[in-house]
């Protein structure tokens, strides 16, 4: 029986299935107010050492995670209320899980994706004091195991031992979540959307997370065919990697750039320069954490880039927030934020916040090769506007004798109209196609939404034709034109791309390689 | 001091202010809870009473709102509670306000529009029967005041006399609600989203719903500058009506062809078919009311039109759920609703409902002069798939020997994607424009979102270009081409849209005679 999702994170595993949700193992409850209390201390002081043991090995965006979850295990807030709760007769297990509960329940009610996605985290914690509390400690999942539930906290996947294989298969879950991410980063198969599927499963499963499906119950040709697409998967992925260290040429010896896509500072420790031209797009959204950022912050996490790429460009794109990325204290609830007050709409509105990165940008800009984008421009007066600010706050501090310089200002081509009427921004410094919400916005069909995902399609011809329209108008008024979703890492569109005419794309760090591979056989 | 708004419903309108919101008069408790009981249940029947009295000189919208209501009070589950509570030993005005209100916080918490409306419904009915209590009956506003508030119900317009002029000016509310629809249909000049501005106005007030804004306090030069553009605004209007019996045709003779939209049977009751050329959109979602329709309902409500129409065409669109029109039952939630499954791609998913449409279309159109249109088609795919759906409904209607006959199939262009590549639809019968989606996602901005109004203009450039290309395809391969979309019936729009080649407009029946004035300006 094969049960089809959406694939999170291309590959294959095949192994026993392991459920996610199985409960942990029943608690003993002490004998006094005083002893509960005291359990309930030790498992969570156990917690945060699993917690910060695994920040050791984790890196980038695992490591934030990691923190986070610490940070809320310590905040008292969150803990009291089981304390109070013990205090007035209940076990330490009954009362963190009601108390837990109760914040979950609040988050799991919002309708907005980030809340509900931080109830997973709240989950998450829950259930490590939990399983500290039970001395159940850590899960024992066989190696290789096939790992199957409604959805999984990012710190469960950092526990799990992937060196032996293994693959993630939810119900639920998105390809935008922490996990997928993480997963992509360490190359572990995954697929989501599988829906419903009995809930108690035994035995061995396939998982084809390049196509996005599980096979149950498999018959022997069904694991003869999915070992043959495995194995192939497997060569093309080692072939790509001799390709990693090289330029990209096309087949025809047509020269490609090809940059890489960052979405924190700590993302190019592990990337060695020489194998890209440079940072197509840095996305400063990570800046905007828990308060708004200061000037000084952004100042040197944009100047640890621009050091580290050398000569290379860095296009550093200004906060994109709203859509699918609400910040606390800057967004706004919307209806259908993917169409509202998102990326330079908001920034011109809140012309305080973005003055603060303005300054921090054109005083970095000594450090490197800086190139500045607006995300969402859809009208040239936007472009204006935005360009208008910068140039008084390079006054403001040219007048103050701060250290300082303009960079390029670009923008990003994802709002249909500047594609479609491009001769408004001749006076632009450079396009970066955004091809994800270009996409959605020419086929009205959300990037997240898995019921609409078959119209979902880059290589539709009127998102293709668009693309073209921008690379001719780029070639005719020397306006440089790249492309920076996630489309440029996709090797099934990688020929449609090159076809338009581009000649410049920046992809996820871990797609390089196979990005590079999937061009040498394009024969433009 | 002049406060800026939307305009909701054009117009001017001088006159004292007259506050919405005020509470209505105190209610004299009764002596024992079978008194209270008696009171209550004579202030609902009082309500029901002036309500049914309102339907016999409302039409179409107005009286299915009323009958809406009557029904909501007539319905014993909405009472209950509070007859419980005075039981109990309550007041009749305490337990009905309390037990309408928790109610109303109930839709109010929800996040979709629509829920939010059955809130304003609620919040009408609560406020009938407490001015029936307080025996306060009709508020006394002087005659053609301005009536401000927070939002105003549409019992509520209906109840004042607007013989005499007036206005409304609201400081949240909404273009796209019930009232504003009674507003532009009685011609009352009607300003929304006003934002916050001083609770207890009190003197006179310069209604502008033309440009959409309010006086305060006026100085004898503003009076005066707005008498001006007041008069000028009836004059224009007076010299339309000439226009209405008129055909449309531009300074330099071409023809136009202006057809009404419609969203309702009965909204044909005041149209004089000789005024138009037909229907260009008639909509189906007011159907799906509370429960699916069955195929009777929906034959008798399409023959009832398509007779009424005779020779002339009927245009209607399959349902177009989703998006802002949530139908229980059948649309989903989601995060970004005009971006998700909507209009062909549910009926596609729920091919159950949509069979039982198609089959009522197939039979209604030996009626008349029938064409269907579909909604958001993105990709020649659905196409093909809703027209295979009606060959095959036609095919059983003919082994049952049922009259029947098929209809010429179009499709809505409004996903940005058939409007770029429309070769792909060289296959369809007719096009028409939905200018205000299409719009929405080209310039990204939702339609219903104050916050980025200023972007969503279907004059924008690339807008235009988008309906040109249309409108070249359209005459190269012979299909027809109209537009059916707000844009056609707004004079500041005409002019444009007939620039790029339309020839077909489709607006409100209340538009009908501006829109042929302001066609009779456009020299092409």
């Amino acid at each position: 029986m094969r049960i089809e999702g959406i694939p999170a994170s291309a590959g294959y595993a095949e192994g026993p299935l392991f459920d996610l949700d199985r409960p942990p193992a029943a608690y003993t409850s002490k004998s006094s107010a005083a002893e509960e209390i005291a359990a309930l201390e030790t498992a969570i002081g156990k917690a945060v050492s699993r917690l910060s043991a695994m920040i050791e090995t984790a890196d980038g965006d695992a490591a934030d995670i990691l923190e986070f979850h610490i940070a809320m295990l310590q905040d008292d807030a969150l803990s009291a209320p089981a304390f109070a709760s013990i205090g007035s007769g209940q076990a330490a297990d009954v009362a963190w899980r009601a108390s837990l509960d109760a914040e979950i329940a609040g988050y799991d009610a919002s309708d907005q994706d980030y809340f509900r996605a931080r109830a997973a985290d709240l989950r998450d914690i829950r259930d490590q004091v939990l399983r500290a509390l039970s001395e159940d400690g850590e899960p024992t999942a066989p190696l290789g195991a096939i790992f199957h539930g409604e959805d999984v906290a990012p710190t469960r996947f950092l526990e799990i031992d992937w060196s032996a294989g293994g693959g993630i298969a939810l119900r639920a879950g998105s390809t935008a979540s922490h996990v997928a991410m993480l997963a992509r980063a360490r190359g572990v198969p995954m697929v989501v959307g599988l829906g419903t599927f009995p809930g108690s499963l035994a035995g061995m499963a396939l998982l084809d997370a390049e196509h996005g499906g599980m096979v149950l119950s498999p018959s022997p040709a069904e694991i003869d065919a999915f070992r043959q697409s495995s194995s192939a998967f497997a060569a093309r992925q080692g072939a790509a990697q001799s390709f990693l260290t090289r330029p990209a040429v096309t087949k025809a010896g047509t020269a490609v750039r090809v940059q890489v896509n960052i979405a924190n500072p700590s993302d190019v420790d592990g990337i060695d320069i020489s194998t890209c031209d440079g940072v197509g797009l840095m996305r400063t959204e990570f800046l905007f954490g828990k308060t708004l950022p200061d000037e000084e912050t952004q100042y040197h996490a944009y100047r640890k880039v621009l050091e580290w790429a050398g000569d290379k460009p860095v296009t550093i794109r200004t906060v994109d927030a709203g859509g699918d990325k609400p910040l606390a204290g800057f967004t706004v609830e919307e209806t259908n934020p993917f169409l509202g007050l998102r990326g330079i709409r908001l920034s011109l509105k809140r012309r305080d916040i973005f003055r603060v990165q303005i300054r921090a940008l054109l005083r970095a800009a000594i450090h490197g090769n800086l190139k500045v984008m607006f995300p969402m421009i859809a009208t040239p007066e936007e472009y204006s506007q935005a360009a208008a600010l910068f140039a008084e706050e390079q006054a403001g501090l040219a007048a103050r004798g701060v250290a300082h310089t303009m960079p390029p200002l670009g923008i990003m081509v994802e709002v249909p109209s500047v594609a479609i009427a491009p001769e408004a921004f001749a006076n632009v410094a450079f396009f970066s196609i955004g091809s994800n919400d270009l996409t959605q916005y020419v086929m009205a069909a959300a990037r997240d939404n898995a019921a609409v995902t078959y119209l979902n399609s880059v290589r539709h011809p009127a998102v293709l034709r668009l693309m073209e329209a921008v690379v001719r108008f780029g070639r005719e008024t020397e306006i440089p034109v790249s492309l920076c979703g996630d489309a440029g890492g996709d090797p099934a569109a990688i020929p449609a791309l090159l076809e338009t005419g581009l000649r410049d794309l920046s992809v996820a760090p871990a797609q390089l390689a196979m990005a590079k591979a999937a061009i040498a056989e394009v024969p433009v």
